[in-house]
């Protein structure tokens, strides 16, 4: 055995390592030294950037942490009978061949364990003819592990994109009912990134869901087979003093880690205020620029990004301490005690199992019980992790569950929102504070004519902007509606879209389809050209309704954009409109939209800005042939000429509503 | 043999194999069947959101694929040199730190193959002396082998936190010099993003070139290592075999893995396709509420959900085909041969090692040849992978360049910009087109005046807005500036503050820190309160310019704004200035701000929008008393009464310089 040992290569090991340690040693000190000159240079003399001090507010808190409680496993219950509807579909099925496929490969492991050993014994005891059977053996068994093993993933991965499939599917239902997506958006402030949870979250709870459901599984069943097996073979002790062993360094390790996630969080929250005071000097870049602030806004720099590397620097080294000590009690310590545990039985003079045992039956022996024991305690290391996965999967489900809550709630009317304070809320009067209600107006449904009774413009967060709004125009008529910013228009049109609950008196109005919004910043949807002009309908919609394309070249001629449909595509070319077209095209765009809907009343909400004055004048000529009565929102003298009324805000809370004549046409630029 | 093989076990296994296998066939059998309906269906009717078609133009398109060829590594070296600067610098301490610490544990690996071999040899052969001998030498050797560990990971993050350190530096001291900062970001469109280059991919670079130089050294070292031992003790045949199957088999896999890419680059565009179209629907969705376009928009939301999962669904069909490839060939047959090469000298009659053997020894070769023919394989497998890490760190390497290059040319003075065409460019004249070049301008430096001498006030695009700007100022005359949005104010404060550069003509104005601008929007450095009033000097500086908080005092006082002074931590408060104070505190901050700086030349920009006319007043006064001449941007008539001249622009290329007299008071609101 002294032979075998090659001591030559052990002792220059010996000194390799040695050397190390002296070497590391003196880096140490060094280092050590370095730091001590630094913090007594930090005492007397600050450089300027240490000297800056800040402060930055954290933007978007997250709520309370989710914990792994009562609470998760309802939502996630909740979740389930969305994702899984029942017990006789295609996602049951999926989890099922999941649970089979993973209990099929713990078959094979065991398998793979045993013959390995069977191998490696044919190869010491040199028997040729042996190996050469065993060999064969396992190369045919191949193909069959390798499709247990595949027919998990593509089943987990199945699992996963119909369970995303459903999820994603009842949120849609319920996101685009009515108006749903903009009230979420701009009344509720409870979820401020929908996109966000729409995609990104929904596909990682899914991920997550399902992972964790073949990583809590499969070492359960693994640690079960295992331990089973282990314990029948060499008695109780050896999975006995592993598992002991395993436990007690796992809450000493967990113990020991705690700092880490304070550690880690301090980091995250150090590198985004670095990313922070990055990002704001390019917001601001404009504004430093004028100060010359670069000198200073460098010292803010520098502060943010030491402070980053003096806690990274930090981190590090605890993460160094840290990693010694686990090294030792997760690595070697725990190699030890398996050493220690599996010899037990060998060293038992009448074990069973060994009595008649020749070397060969022995080391066989030996080889399949330690890579079960091996396979055992990496079981029990998954399973730890899993622990962490399943606090992430909490997180992941509460905001899915608040997604799935806030659109449950905004459908049935009711959205939470900070108002300000009443007494300050009801901004310009002087008497007795308002009870106002979202939903305390009525809306009275009726063709030809809109009338506003006493219907108060509130914003969702409670500042009234008209205490009482009344006036009425029918059909025929045009009104002029003018006013600083912030005065209510915008307001005035969101109750009118039934976008902002009435709170409060009676609004009478045609039903939504017949009042049509052109506004400021022209839409354009993704699709066809065609699609531009019907939106919303779409083809289907339009032929069923027996519109053609012919009647569509008609409007565009109207809006002198008959070019558009002759490029190449024609009306069925695909573009992103958005960003093809000039802005005076998506308003010329936007005009024939309304032309097709022909409605009732429209609102025109300053659309005109990049049109010429002929193209616009032959909008209102148009208008006034078809019966449509607009409101337009514009500051453009010519326009004056195409109405008959005008409602004139203040910004103060006064309105004035009047005949235009001669006289009144002296505002406006 | 026969009878320790447990057949009951291998018999179960092969049951459960036969089962799951069945089992699977069925369930593809099945999904290829609704697959084969689903797509009939797709060719008579399809459904309405698959019949939506779209395109989206890719936003921030990236530049050519980074790629591993000469300019990678010219770009990286001259990296490099900024990052660890010398041979006696402390980064090449750590770099020898980091290669000597790899050096160790590849011998520390090496003599724990060698000695776990030596503890299961006297395990199996039940010398009981032997084991705890060798047991405990495994643990008095654990510190030492966690110690060389620990080391190498200290020393890997220190080096990377040295040269981000550097890095960091380098660039900020760029980005910083002059108005650098603000030209990147607006002159300049190379760069659309510098905070995140200079946070995030800094440092993911320099993560990712320190990991390299440890996965690519390691596991080269390794190779060198167990090639040597495995052909020094068992002939070149075994190490042979080994490396040739691993050399075809990867070239098989490589090209094999082909398509994955492809896949994944699609799927990347379909997620960030689907989380667009979300985002899009939130950014629009006023409008949308308007049109009622609800319907439609979830038809082009599902259709983004249906292209991505009939991708994703696609995608994993392909992994599990690969993966069934994959695992026969990268495990199970480099297992087979693994076990046949390792065999071989068990098998040859007299091979020099074996002839004298016992069963003990040649377990002991088997199990010391065999772990270091595994750790070999493994070795080439990481390399490999880094070979992908490479391809990483050149895409970052070729941003983080970009980043250099892009700064040090600004800092020249050369910038790069799409401009415009410039026959379309010249807008309103009707003329030759103008020869415009950057700088072609001259400054001329005099206190108490400012002189436009046929400046052309040019946007950064080329767009030139008026022609020729002649006008002087001298100290002591108050300007108000008007004219619509984009007439040209702010392009001419631009010109005047520096930012811009002069396209033509002569500039005269008093040097940079006699110019002062009080921006629209107030902008509040993060520190103390001082440091608002002070802002861009620091402390120090003031005091060193023996200026006194009682001084500060009294500007505040001028403003009304003294009881900020007052509260809680004073002047050494420290808050989110941007958050904290109202919009009316910042401006009345920002006037404070200009009378401590007391320049000869100032321009408000609509700056009192949100403060009472008297305070207003008061600083008009102030500042005729300290002699700060002014130019006005505000449509305020109460603000007329404080100017002597104006200057108006039309937005269509005139402008007006005049005195201020009774009847020019007319316009403005």
């Amino acid at each position: 055995m002294a032979n075998f040992s090659k001591l030559t290569a052990r002792t220059d090991v010996k000194i390799a390592l040695a050397a190390s340690a002296a070497l590391s040693a003196w880096y140490v000190r060094n280092s050590f030294k370095t730091k001590g000159k630094s913090s007594d240079g930090q005492l007397s003399t600050l450089s300027p950037e240490e000297r800056i001090q800040y402060m930055i507010k954290e933007k978007n808190k997250k709520g309370p942490k989710a914990q792994v409680d009562a609470r998760f496993f309802a939502e996630l219950k909740a979740l389930w009978k969305i994702m899984v509807p029942g017990l006789w579909t295609k996602e049951a099925g999926y989890m099922a061949l999941i649970a089979f496929s993973l209990i099929s490969r713990s078959m094979c492991d065991l398998w793979l364990i045993q013959h390995t050993t069977l191998i490696e014994g044919s190869i010491i005891s040199m028997n040729k003819k042996e190996f050469v059977r065993l060999l064969t053996q396992f190369f045919t068994a191949m193909p069959l592990i390798s499709l247990v093993n595949n027919i998990l993933k593509w089943s987990i991965g199945e699992m996963k994109l119909n369970i995303r499939t459903n999820l994603t599917m009842h949120l849609y239902e319920n996101y685009m009912k009515g108006f749903t997506y903009y009230q979420v958006t701009n009344l509720d402030n409870r979820i401020s990134n929908a996109d966000q949870l729409l995609t990104t979250d929904v596909e990682k709870f899914c991920e997550t869901v399902v992972d964790l459901y073949s990583n809590i599984s499969k070492p359960m069943l693994d640690i079960g087979i295992y331990l089973y097996r282990l314990t029948m073979n060499l008695g109780a002790t050896t999975p006995g003093i592993m598992m002991a062993y395993l436990f007690l360094s796992g809450v000493l390790l967990t113990h020991l880690r705690k700092p880490t996630a304070r550690l880690t969080v301090e980091e995250q929250k150090l590198e985004g205020e670095f990313r922070y005071v990055n990002s704001r000097l390019i917001t601001n870049s404009e504004e430093i620029a004028f100060y010359q602030g670069n000198h200073r806004e460098q010292l803010t720099l520098l502060a943010s990004f030491y402070k980053l590397t003096r806690h990274l620097r930090r981190f590090l080294n605890f993460r160094v301490g840290m990693g010694f000590v686990d090294n030792i009690i997760a690595k070697y310590i725990a190699i030890t005690v398996g050493f220690f545990a599996v010899s037990r039985p060998f060293f038992v003079k009448d074990h069973n199992l060994l009595t008649t045992g020749s070397d060969n039956d022995r080391f066989k022996h030996y080889y399949t019980y330690g890579r079960m024991l091996v396979k055992m305690a990496e079981a029990i290391g998954r399973l730890v992790l899993s622990g962490r996965e399943l606090t992430k999967l909490a997180g992941l489900t509460s905001r899915v569950t608040q997604l799935r809550v806030v659109l449950d709630e905004v459908n049935k009317g009711k959205y939470t929102r900070t108002m300000l304070d009443n007494s300050t809320a009801n901004g310009h009067g002087n008497g007795p504070p308002m009870i106002l209600a979202p939903g305390a107006g009525r809306i009275i449904y009726q063709d030809n004519i809109i009338k506003f009774d006493k219907v108060p413009l509130v914003t969702p967060n409670g500042d009234v902007l008209i205490k009482e709004l009344c006036f009425e125009v029918k059909s025929g008529i045009n009104v002029l509606v003018c006013g600083p910013n912030g005065c209510g228009k915008s307001s005035m049109f969101r109750t009118l879209g039934e976008l902002w609950p009435v709170f409060g008196g009676a609004l009478t109005k045609p039903p939504r389809g017949k009042l049509f919004y052109v506004p400021q910043r022209p839409y354009m949807t993704l699709g066809t050209f065609r699609d531009q002009i019907i939106y919303p309908q779409t083809r289907e919609e339009m032929l069923r309704r027996g519109r053609s394309d012919a009647e569509l070249t008609k409007f565009l001629d109207i809006v002198q954009l008959s070019y558009l449909s002759q490029r190449d595509g024609g009306w069925d070319a695909v573009e992103d409109w958005m960003d093809v077209l000039s802005g005076g095209e998506k308003q010329r765009v936007a005009m024939a939209r309304l032309f097709y809907h022909e409605p009732q009343f429209a609102i025109l909400d300053e659309c005109t800005s990049a049109v010429s004055v002929d193209v616009e004048g032959q909008m209102y000529q148009y208008c006034r042939e078809m019966g449509i009565s607009l409101f337009t929102v514009s500051h453009r003298k010519s326009l004056w000429k195409h109405h008959d009324h005008f409602l004139q805000m203040d910004g103060l809370g006064g309105y004035v509503f009047g005949e235009i004549d001669g006289e009144t046409q002296e505002f406006g630029s």
